[in-house]
């Protein structure tokens, strides 16, 4: 089999056994009041690439041959990551009326329970988080020091603070250091916690937490330039939306600054970086390595 | 000194405590970017009456003579519920201008902000009970306990699920059965968590939880049919806001259901109620029982 097969196999597998788990962690639609629910899951299962908790999981098979013993907390990373989907797209942020092929949740569901679904996702990740964290074989210290971790990469001083500096840059202020500040907490910080949880929960040692710190840093900063990049070349059907985007919102961006070639040699260069700090890692790396390289080869 | 001066003393030291406690867990207001902080700092030091750390800090009362040793999480209460109100302010949902005498978050930093602001300090309550929660003497696995049941109260299932059922109940259509589920989870359920965290994280007894719970239910429900008669009655300069807002947004209230004087009735039935399940907890309970007749009582 080839390591693309092999991939492709694993981000299956994977991606069914975190769906499976989102759908117990999520309350029923019909829960009362069900129109919160309702919005709750459709943004959840709206095809997403559920990167964030295969990163988790695959940094988990670092330690470990169970897949399943922090599941829980690569749930919670997932929604995390969409409740951040659906605020940044409200009328107030960027705007947007469809995201991989569908309509966003406001346009659905009206702003006001967009909102609400998006407070009552980010809250349900850390319920999940406490009450299975607590419930687990994990140490209960190292269930806290996971949920520091990804609270801070969440917070002001993490995502919240990247998505403020991109929504407030004026077009044509960005320099390098704005924009690498946009990108390192908009998209990495989210990204660098979904490796660094499993490492912590698993019991990694403080160089190894230092490693796949910065193999996750390198790697989310290359996703984010992969995903610029793309949304210049990108193809619409494969994208679930219009490329452009970025340049019709005047954001701010790597192929922006620097142009389409410099940016796609930057990508190779961090991917080459990110990898670089899986050697210690050996065999057990595998899975992390092939998920980089596909990362940077993309087409979507 | 009567009960009330020791009660009015009690108040100003805690809620200075409190509030110095906040003054170190928010970040600075220059730290980048400014706006977010500034927000957040905005909304948190707005004047509130800090009722929810408050009744966390009297419950810690019952257990221990140290004040200070959950004040992290009664902090993270308070983070919780101004969150919640810059998000019920927004122009989706109540579209208020004005609170507590000042301008809402979204008048002075625009929505993007408001709603940033707002997820900054929900992500903040957890990542200051994970990290704090981590470096106290409370057990870890009390601490994941308190989260879980904090988490819980704020989120579909509680808080938010009495906001849906807030803005989506039609005028009119009111009865007993939504208004006590809009009651009990919009106000209620975080006056329930703001004590019983308490007592979890200070090892309280399931039978002493239980009636904790018992009067928080109770004194919760007393605290929200009090302040929709205050709305009625009530004194624009005590109250920060001009009367009748209730009636002006179609709110379902008890008033509204009841008329005044079976509201005030039940106000005092519940109060009464709730001071029993205090009974085995003698002398300790004081505080708490002064402040449940405070609140019932109170003119703003």
């Amino acid at each position: 089999m080839k390591v693309s097969d092999r991939l492709g196999l694993y981000l299956q597998e994977r991606g069914e056994m975190i769906n499976r788990a989102l759908e117990g962690f999520l309350p029923p639609p019909e829960a009362y009041p069900p129109v919160i629910h309702e919005a709750m899951r459709y943004s959840v299962f709206a095809g997403g690439k559920r990167l964030r908790p295969i990163l988790h999981l695959a940094t988990t098979d670092l330690f470990t041959d169970d897949p399943a013993s922090s599941l829980f907390f690569a749930c919670s990373l997932e929604l995390v990551h969409t409740y951040s989907l659906i605020h940044d797209d409200l009328p107030s942020m960027d705007d947007d009326d469809f995201r991989r092929g569908r309509p966003t949740s406001h346009k659905v569901f009206g702003e006001a329970v967009a909102v609400l679904a998006g407070d009552a996702l980010l809250t349900l990740a850390f319920e999940i988080i406490a009450r299975e964290g607590r419930a687990s074989a994990f140490p209960p210290d190292k269930v806290l020091a996971a949920a520091a971790e990804l609270a801070r990469a969440a917070g002001s001083a993490g995502m919240i603070g990247g998505q403020v500096a991109d929504i407030s840059s004026l077009p044509g202020s960005w320099d390098e250091v704005t924009l690498a500040y946009i990108h390192s907490h908009k998209t990495g910080a989210l990204i660098r916690a979904s490796v660094c949880s499993a490492a912590i929960l698993h019991g990694a040692s403080a160089s190894q937490l230092e490693r796949l710190a910065s193999f996750a840093s390198s790697l989310g900063l290359c996703f984010q330039i992969v995903d610029d990049i793309l949304d210049i070349t990108g193809d619409e059907a494969r994208m679930g939306k219009r490329p452009g985007s970025d340049e019709r919102n005047a954001r701010a961006t790597y192929p922006g600054l620097h142009g389409l070639t410099k940016s796609q040699e930057l990508a190779k260069i961090l991917y080459k970086k990110a990898v670089r700090e899986l050697a210690p890692f050996g065999d057990r790396a595998g899975t992390l390595r092939a998920l980089a390289a596909y990362l940077v080869d993309r087409e979507s």
